[in-house]
Parts: structure tokens; C-alpha cells; sequence
């Protein structure tokens, strides 16, 4: 099925900030109109739901998993990390996550502290976990560290190798602390041309992670996949209390089964992530530095404020921070939907710069 | 547009036990599908979002009130209250409210109590508010009322009249409380004929009040309308941290709309409330009591545990509770898009019990 | 040691409203003087606190139980109760109950619903227990049952019997309950002359309890004996957070110390009765009816407004609620150092009604 | 009034390690002494919390302010701070900042997040805040700041000058936040010789601060001073919600009672910073560095693992930190109450380093 640029046009610039512009894979409208009128048990306990979760469990390898899906990434995020801690205990985390910038303070209005530590492009290492942890070990006067959050690919859209991966896994297990990746982009993690991460590894690394549909061509949706089953136990009573729960939650069921089908989820990561790799090699050939030099789906060249101004007329891009008197950071962004004649039109807007 | 029943068929059973089974209004996929490639900004900051308040404002006759999106009931509730009040206030509820009940303590994990009043067939009086109000003035041992919650219709399926509506309203605006009114099914309450209440009362009577989309033909969403500007001060950032903003708003902006355009919404409450009563007259004929009597589309007749049994084998009907030994209260549920063929079929398996 | 009425004299009424209105027994006086200034470490890690735990261990026949020491009754009942419960459980307790009615929702704002059930003199059953459990089990849309808290004595003066408080503990052991026993008054609950409950018996059926010092003779202080080791995991971190651990620590551990020498708390306990039991006697001969009857230091006396008004020039009480137009319940109570003088005095008062 | 050195002697050893090792001062225990059977009225309501709140006003030259007496400073940060914040708030303050490090997530636990900003000895600066706020401003994606936490003295001893106080003051109005100064060694701060603060000063340029008594003299309190109207509103609701409301309020009235009275808290202030200040110059005149180099009662030497293995035979010190492989920082401390012969002791052990 080709995805065609929209036509009706409300607004004739080209969007390239993010990745939840449009609304949804054609196979996902196709399925929801054919099962439109179909009456189905709430809250996830249809067919559709146990469809897509025994998909999920296919593709990433973990058969004895379990699969919720909820709403949003935000939720997920809240709802796995306050249903993994004890109340004195934080979450460590890469200054950069999700969850300490951008989540409007979601895992502290559970009662949590988010245990920032600096990370480098995105990501943290086992020794710093090892470190933070064994600082605030056995002190009652501070926070206890009981889980690590890493996303993959991260916000900043590096991945982490898969020995990077290992080693944080084992040492979160050394430690007693529960591993959790979000993955939100998971399926453009997976196709970065310099990443060694599998599905399966995915799965295999990490007590929880989630699989984010929204921004891979679901209308909405992310997937909370549990492989430690310790984390599991009444775990809907959580969803439901967060806000999580969805009464139609076949909408959720469906749309998984649609990406799930025929690796379709995992196409979509990679195409993106090749138009991205186009774009990355056009800004290098005109010699644009980048803030972190990502693989995957986003991409954060360094322009003049001249240059920026430029591009502007044309293209939407996204803000991502001031890097000095006369250059600023930008988001370039590639997704499951970018026409191709967009990433052609934005690279030869690069050669003219 | 006829609304036929689904043929496909995983489950030759009628249901009958709820109001969230199916999917959506036609319309609905429609517009989804008309705009799915569409680019526009996220998290409801788009021109559908404002079309869609544009249209609840003029259907609730509010034309000064703010409107936001969210996705559930649970989440808008808990969204409301935990913005509303100051950590040591409550909010007054009957005690068959659904957020005393049925949310897993969702308002409770935002830090506030239900203060719980016994509710007459699901309502409570401005009498109680008043009450419980001084009861607990000016001491700071106790929980302080800050709100009062109520749903319309109620969980019970029945309908505040105008007086005690704007009696409740006085009384909140004497005691210093905000009145919340919980419109998850609020147009199956319009369409009750032994109501009284119009959408601009609802609006007029009220600081906040949502409108429900999930048990009304959309897929899912419930639209949060301010009032009170007070309630209104950084609400977003309340619906962030809450895990209620959606990424593409514009699917909760597009839903509204279609459901306000020509007033869809309401015929669909009228269709809806129309067929619950054709089976509660007929229940009354066969001298079926009921638990509660109510004018909308959920009825709670009291079925001996033999006419259960009967009518279960065709249909699918919803617990309530054990009346007493040998009866048993059942909730039957009509919505938005229950077929003729059903309500019909009922009717007769109901002649014939 | 005679305890000998205030003589200084800033008011010259004599205050029976409640049973924390002075400073403390003066062996713990005599104890803070002679230790003022030995240095000790801090936060309870003491040897004064390591003494204290002892003697507790010891009066309560519980020499496996872990003993925590907390500064007042609110802070002590939400640190247990939170460090109990997961976020989707809440605690079962009569609607009397001190968490549900007088701790400003202290529960609640750690994320915690009071299920109240309704109370019978102040006390709720094993069967009240059983049942709302069973109501809520399993329904992931509901608040599951984690914990049952009694207060021994209650709020109104009652204590539980012997076979009362197993019937519960078991019940509880049944259904995977915690069982906690609020101890602010036990005590005054163990002197009771109806009463067949023991210090052992406490320990021995509940999970964890409190022994009161606020009431019964400290200056402040509540003591957190455990005996269920699941819940003493970790349970200074939640002391610390809650805001309950007293950096000079050794203050609790010396008063608790004083108290438990020779059997004092429970001689003080018995004398407080006693004084309360001559002026139950004393109401009962003039035929003055009881809210409750209640058979330790609270008494609950329902007057004529015009008794009460006689009673008021010269006695301070605590007004409990209105019972009909012309009548009151108001609270006396007896203490640890209630002089005789006082209860002389109250006794020939209502005599002279 | 002598202080001696405690006699009786369970530890030979010396503790300079921190400044809440003894009870209170002696005028304290006579003042609990001389009115103990004195009947009051409970939760601070009664003549002795009224007089200790205007001393404190007097003292701080704050003569609108509202004054409170709550137990321990967790207790008091916990309810200050979310009493002050909406739900979306949270509170920047310095990386080292108590709330941050040392009291296991409280204010996370109130559902805010900690703010952190990287301190420079313990201190934030005016611009810091204005950048942090300005970065966050209106980002309803990002936790909003709503207030500004300082320490005086700080955690690592230092101060504020006037000018820097003024400044933080000055930003915090004009970006609509409150600033709070957490006073728990205020009394050591007005001490520093290198300060310019006065005690006005402090109730002057913020909205909130605490006198700490623990650190000052008190068996234990801090008073919560707010100067800000909107602070006050309902506070003691807050009080009793956070657990920080006292049965036997007096206590708390009657300690700070004592500690004002002829500006004993100043002088005790004083008493202790000279003789740091003794010590400091000892440590300099033997070439001792400094981790930071503070004018108050805590110091941080550096020393080689050899002086420490040394100096720790016969004194107490505290842990900061490993600076390097043969170096460590130690906290030693003076108080209120500290013997000049311990002062001369550890002078003379430096001394023969």
C-alpha cells in the first residue's frame, strides 16, 4: 500500500518535527471499519487483545510474557514505574529521559523520585547505575533506587549496543533493581544500521518494556510487555486507577495485531529510518555538524540561525535548544508515514543551503 | 444512516450489558479516515480540537467556557478533582458515584478522599451537601469539602431535575464549593422524558461538567468544559501529568465534531433512551420490578434467578447484585447504536418469561 | 509518686475533654534531666531506643516483633498503612474509625482509600470484614481490601473482646489481610473491667500495633511494635519520608523506657478506669443515658442542654454531637493523671443535677 | 548557665560528628518541669504556643507574620512546600539542597519534584533561577517551578550574603515564585563572622522560613514563620494532614519560648560558630584544607586516610565523602552545647597531626 502526502492541505508547510503528525497506518483504518459494529467485553478482555498480545509475544521472542496495552506513553511510563517501586524508592534515569523533562512531573505524582544521572547522547552506563546505587545503599535518609529506565531508542535518538544492554541488565540484577526500557521508538532502534540489538534481546534484556504504537503508525497505543512476573501481579488494578484502562480496549488490540502482521511494525521503523540516514548523509556532505549523531528516526544538526531561517520558510522543524550566539540545535524527523517526495525536497533544501 | 448489526459474528449472543460494545459512529470513521494523512501539530492544539470546542460550547450554550479533550472517564475525573482541590479538601459524592466505586481509588492516589453521602436512587440533595459541609467547617481534623461530584445520568441510570440541580448549585456557591457533574452518559440524561434538564442547564448549573464520547459513538474521549475560570488555570499541565494528553489530539477534536454536528449526538441519546423504554414498559407489563426506575438507557429490573437463567441463554446481560435469595437485580443497556432486531428480541423473550 | 493538681493556675476550670492535656508522668521528666546531655547518636539508633524496644518486647510477650518509635498517632497510622498497601489497596475500618473521621485525610494523600463499613459502638466484625472483601475481590475496577485497622479501645470508648479480635484476625489470615491495631489508648482498652483482652493477646493477633504514649503518660510518642516481618521490610525509609523520625530519637526510647518500668503504662491505664468507672457509676445512679457504654477512659454521657449548661460552668468537656433538639453527648474523659480531686468534684456535680 | 560535659558515660568517646547529640537546654527542661500538670489545650492552640509565636516575630522583626510549630523539618519542608505548590509545581534548589539528598523523597512523596540546580558551596544564584524558569516557562510538558528552597546556613555550611538573598527574592517575584528558607541552623547562620544577614533580613526578603530548634537548643520543633498571606490559608489543615500537628502543642510553645527569651537562640548561635571558628583556625594553621570553606558550626576538612584513622581513635567525626584515594572530607561540628573542653581537645589533637 502506498502511503501517499496528503492532499486537502490545510497548511502547505512540510512537517518534519516529530513523528505523531498524521493519524494511522491504512491496515489499522481498514481493520477498525470492518470490525466497527461488532460487540466485544470491555477493558481489554476481548479476542482482539489476546490476538495482538500472543503477536507482540511472537515478534519479541518472550512466550511467557505478559501484555497489557494502554493509551499512552506518558501512563505506561507512570503506571509501570509506580506499580515496580516501594514508596522510598526512585527510579535512575538519564537526565535526558522522558521521564524527568517531559512527563510534567508524572512519576513524582505517584510519589516517586526520578534518580537523574548525566547521561552521555542519551544513554547511561552499568557503572553509573552500580555507582548511584551502592551511594545510597542502606541510608534510610535517602531515596533507595529500585528500578532503571532507559528508552531505546532514546530521546535524543541514540540506541544502546546490545553489550550496553547486557551489562545494565545484569548489573540491575546484581543490585536487585528492575530494568525497564521504553519503547516508545522501539521500532526505530531496531533498524539503526549501526545498532546490534534484536527484538528478541530486547525482551531478553529487561524485566519490562514497552512497545509504542503511537508514533509508529497507530492512532494511539502502547503495548506494556512484563517479562518479570513479579511486576505483573494485579497489574490492571494499576492501569485502571492511572487512567490507562480504555473501555473499548479491543481499539488497542486491533491496532497491534495490524502492525504486528507480517512484520508490518518493524518495515515501517525501517524505512523512516533509512529516509533518516538519507538526510543525515545530505547534512554531513554540506558539513552540518550534529548535537548527537543518532541512527535511528530523529536527527539533531547544528545550523546557523541564517540557516535555520532558511529552512523555515519551507519545512517545520523542531526547536531542541540554543547551541550559542549564532547556531541552534534543530529536530529533524522522519517517520512510518513521511512521503518520500518530502525527505527528496527537504535534502535538496540542504544542497541549496 | 441505518445502523445494522454485525454480521461477521465471533459471539451469537445478543448484548445487552453495557453501552461501550461497538466501535463508533460511521461518521466518525469517516472523518478519520477522510484526514488520516493529514499533518497537524500534536496534542490537541490543532484546528479539529478547536472546531470541536467551537461546537460543544454552541451545544451546551457556554460560549465563554474553556473545553479540553481527554481519553477516558476515569482520567477526565480524576484530572477535574485533583486540579480542583487543595490537598486537605474532598469532594462530596453519592456513595454509588462512580468515582467512590468503580475507579480503583483513582482519586484517592491523586491524595483526596470521597466523602461519600447515601445517595436516593444514585442522587444526593443540596440538603446533604449542606450538611456534611458544616459538619466539617473550620476543622482542621477533618477532611474540608471542596467539591461535590455528580453524574448525569447517574451510575443508576436516573436524572437530577432542573430545581434540585440549580438547588445544588446554590448550595455549592454558598458553601465555597465547586460542582462537578460527571456527563459520561449526559446525552442519555437529555433524552430522559421525565427530565427536565437542557444542555444549556447543564452547562449554566455547573463549574465544570464533561461530556462523554466513549458510551456516546466515539471510539473513545470525553471532553472536559470549564466554566469556572478559576478551574481552568494550567489544566493542561494537569492533563499531561495525569497521562490524558494525546499525542494526536486531533482524533478527540475530530470525534466531537462529527458527534455535534446536527446535533447527532442527541438524536443518538434520544435513539438510545427511546428503545430503554419500550423495554422497560414492557417489563412493566410482565410486573418486572426494578431496583431503581430509570428514565434512561440503563434499566435495573429484578428478575427471579429462573428468568435469569432464561434469559441468559440469548442474551447477554450485566450483574448488579443479589436482591435476595431468589431474585437478582440485572442492568439491561441500550446505546447509541443498539439494533431494532435486539430490542425487538428482547421485548419478546421478556412477553415469554 | 503523688500527682497533685496544677497549682499555678491560668484557668481555673477543670478539664475532663480529653486525656492529652498535660506535659508527662515525671519519671520521664526525671529521665530527659538526668540524660540531658550525654551525647547519642541519632534517629532512634540508640541505646535508650534498643532498651525501650526491649521492655515493650517484653510487656507485650512479643520477643520476635520489631519495635519502631514515632513522634504522634496520625504520622504512626499513615507510615504503617502506606508502608502496607499496594497503591491499588485500601484499608478496611468502622466509619468512626481515627483515620477515617480525624486525620485530615492523612490516609488519603498517600494515595490510600478508607473502605469504611459502618460500626456497631465502634467496632466492626470478622463476617463485615468478610463480606466487603469478597464484594471487592477481583474486580480490577474497585479498591481491593489490603488491610483492616480496629482501634483498641475505639473512639468511643469500646474494646474488642477477646474472641472478637481472633474471629478477626483470623478472618483476616483467611483473606490475605494485614490486620492493625491502632494502640493510641490500649492502655486504657486493657484495664477495661469487661474486658478479656491482654497485652499478649494484642501482639498476638494482629500484624502489627501501636502502643500510645501521648495518652498515656509521654509527652509524645507512639511505639510501632511489627510482628508480621513482611511489613517491617525497610520500614525506616518510610518512617524518614513520612516525617516521623525524631532526630534525637533517644526521647522516645527514654519515655518509653519510664513507661514500661514496673508495669507503670499499665497502672496508669488502670487507674484512668477506675476514675472513669466511679463516674459512669456516678451518671448511671441519676439516670443519665450513654451514647455508647463504654468501659474505659472516654464516657460519652448524653445530657439535657440544661445539664450541660450547669456541668459547663465549672467543667470543661467535649461536646460529641447533638441527639436531639434538647439533647447533647459530650465526651469525659479520665487520664493517666486525672487527680482525684477532679473526680470528686465531677461525681458530686452530677449529683447535684 | 555552665553547660558540663555529660558525666555518666556510656562513650568515652568524643562526638563533634554533628549538633543534635544531647537533649535541650537546661532553661528548656525547667520550663517543662515547672508547668507540666498544667492543663492546656491540645494542638498548639494554647498561651504558651501564643507567646513563643510573638517572641519569634519580635526576634525575626516580622510583626504580620504567621507563625506554626511543627515537630521535625522533613515534616516541616514536607508541608511547607506542598502546601505551597499546585500539583504541576515543583521546587528548585541547590543539587546538595536537604530536600534533595536527605529526606528519602518527601517532597516526591507529596507528588513534586525536586527541582535540583547545581550549587556552588551549597548556594543557588538569582540567575540560576531565572534561567530555570525561563527554560520551563509554559511548557505544560515540563514541571512549572513554584518555588525556590534555600538553606541558611546551608547543608555544607556556608550562607548567603544580603545581596545574593535580595536577589533571590527579588527574581522570585518576578517570576510569580515563592522563596522558602529552611532555617534548621538559622540561629548558626546570624553567627557566621563573614555574614551580613540579619534576623529581619531573613523574615524580610522571603515568603516562608523556619527557625529550627532541634539544631538550636530544642528537644525538638521547628517553627514554620510565613510571611506570605497566601502561604497561611488553611495551613494548619496541612499540619495535621502531613502528621506534623502535636497533641500536646505546648511542648513546642514552650521550648521556643525558652530559646527567645533574652535571645538565648542567638547567643547559643554564637557561642557554637566562635568556637568552629577556633577550630577552623587550627585546621588552617596546620594546613588543613577544606572541601568548602564555611562560616558556621559545620566544617569539612580534608584528611588523609592516616589523620583520620588518627583523629577518629578518640573523636567522632562524620563522613562527607572520599575526596581522593588517600584523602577523605569529615564533618565536625559544634552546637549549642558543646563543652570547651571538647573544643580544646580536638584543637590540641590537631595540633599534633
Amino acid at each position: 500500500m502506498t502511503i501517499m502526502p496528503y492532499q486537502k492541505g490545510y497548511d502547505p508547510m512540510i512537517r518534519l518535527n516529530c513523528d505523531y503528525l498524521e493519524g494511522c497506518h491504512p491496515s489499522i483504518l481498514h481493520r477498525l471499519s470492518e470490525t466497527n459494529l461488532e460487540q466485544t467485553p470491555g477493558y481489554g478482555t476481548d479476542h482482539y487483545c489476546t490476538e495482538a498480545a500472543d503477536a507482540l509475544r511472537k515478534a519479541f521472542s518472550c512466550p511467557e510474557s505478559a501484555v497489557h496495552f494502554l493509551v499512552g506513553g506518558t501512563q505506561a511510563n507512570m503506571t509501570v514505574i509506580s506499580a515496580a517501586l516501594r514508596p522510598y524508592e526512585g527510579v535512575l534515569c538519564a537526565d535526558t529521559g522522558h521521564i524527568n523533562v517531559h512527563e510534567t512531573g508524572a512519576i513524582e505524582s505517584t510519589g516517586h523520585k526520578c534518580l537523574a544521572l548525566p547521561g552521555k547522547d542519551g544513554c547511561i552506563t552499568a557503572n553509573q547505575v552500580a555507582v548511584a546505587t551502592a551511594l545510597q545503599a542502606d541510608d534510610e535518609h535517602m531515596v533507595k533506587p529500585g528500578m532503571v529506565y532507559i528508552s531505546m531508542s532514546t530521546e535524543v535518538g541514540t540506541v544502546y549496543s546490545l553489550s550496553q544492554l547486557k551489562e545494565l541488565y545484569d548489573t540491575c540484577k546484581q543490585h536487585g533493581l528492575y530494568l525497564f526500557i521504553d519503547g516508545a521508538r522501539v521500532g526505530y532502534a531496531l533498524a539503526a544500521p549501526t545498532g546490534d540489538v534484536t527484538a528478541a534481546d530486547i525482551a531478553k534484556y529487561c524485566d519490562v518494556f514497552t512497545v509504542g504504537g503511537t508514533k509508529m503508525g497507530a492512532l494511539f497505543g502502547e503495548a506494556v510487555i512484563i517479562n518479570n512476573p513479579e511486576l505483573n501481579v494485579r497489574f490492571r488494578y494499576m492501569i485502571k486507577q492511572k487512567g490507562g484502562m480504555l473501555a473499548k480496549g479491543r481499539l488497542l488490540g486491533l491496532q497491534f495485531s495490524a502492525l504486528m502482521e507480517d512484520g508490518l511494525y518493524f518495515q515501517l521503523g525501517r524505512k523512516a529510518v533509512d529516509q533518516a540516514m538519507r538526510i543525515r548523509r545530505a547534512l554531513m556532505d554540506k558539513g552540518i555538524p550534529f548535537l548527537v549523531d543518532s541512527p535511528t528516526n530523529q536527527l539533531f544538526p547544528i545550523f546557523t540561525d541564517h540557516q535555520q531561517e532558511r529552512l523555515e520558510a519551507d519545512f517545520k522543524l523542531e526547536f531542541n535548544g540554543r547551541v550559542d550566539e549564532t547556531h541552534v540545535a534543530l529536530r529533524v524527523c522522519t517517520s512510518w508515514c513521511t512521503p518520500e517526495e518530502y525527505v527528496e525536497k527537504f535534502i535538496e533544501a540542504i544542497k541549496k543551503l
